[in-house]
């Protein structure tokens, strides 16, 4: 049952590690992710581990591979539920988590990857009626 | 690392079940649900099953008891990420699993969830301008 399932809700990924990572599930994991992102377009990953009592460099390394390679495919990846315990011992080991945000709960890392997303209107140029050509004076060069 | 992680998103509760379920863990999950219920006053509960190869009838009767004490505390719940075989399985078995709805996947299961929501608005009447009342003089009987 080494599997960990990968959630979709709207154009978001939401994963729940609960159990123990080996060379194997990490592998399956960033596999199925990485296939997953591609499949639906999603536009942000958001990594639950508020199960993990313990981030060791192999995780830290998992969660920032899996970041690196969903930025590759425009996705952003923010890490949740991260125990006061473990946030000491990342510090303390001097682990980073390069290029992974953190957010306190789902609902907040939705809010972070809703702020992230690119405003689809903004390229949107309004034209204008052509009444007030010649009101604008102002020389181009 | 036997914690299932009860995740919040809106009112909504979502359970991701990825490890073996033993008594201890089953009623820890059936406490942290009914607290997290009470605390978030949510709406519904979605429990991915995704990961499970086998649904026995301890899972199967884990899963009617918190699809009971939930509707007591005015929760529904939704099962989902079953597998086919799991399905054929429980058909089989003669698992009903009383009380649980089921869904395809997470966005299905919260589309179901704001179907039953309980439309605030509808309990407001429109009262008429009294204008038209003798321009119908259609018989009632």
């Amino acid at each position: 049952m080494d599997r960990v399932p990968v959630l979709k809700i709207g154009d978001i990924l939401l994963v729940s590690i609960q159990v123990d990572m080996d060379d194997n599930t990490a592998l399956a994991l960033q596999d199925t992710l990485t296939e997953r992102i591609v499949e639906t377009s999603a536009h942000g990953v958001i990594i639950d581990i508020t199960a993990l009592d313990i981030v060791d460099s192999f995780i830290g390394r998992m969660l920032s591979t899996i970041a690196s390679v969903s930025r590759v495919l425009d996705a952003e990846t923010v890490v949740v539920g991260m125990r006061p315990a473990v946030a000491i011992t990342l510090v303390e080991l001097g682990l980073s988590l390069t290029g992974v945000r953190t957010a306190l709960n789902v609902e907040r890392a939705m809010e972070l990857l809703e702020l992230s997303r690119p405003a689809r209107a903004s390229s949107l140029s309004v034209v204008g009626d052509g009444l007030d050509v010649f009101d604008d004076d102002s020389p181009v060069a």
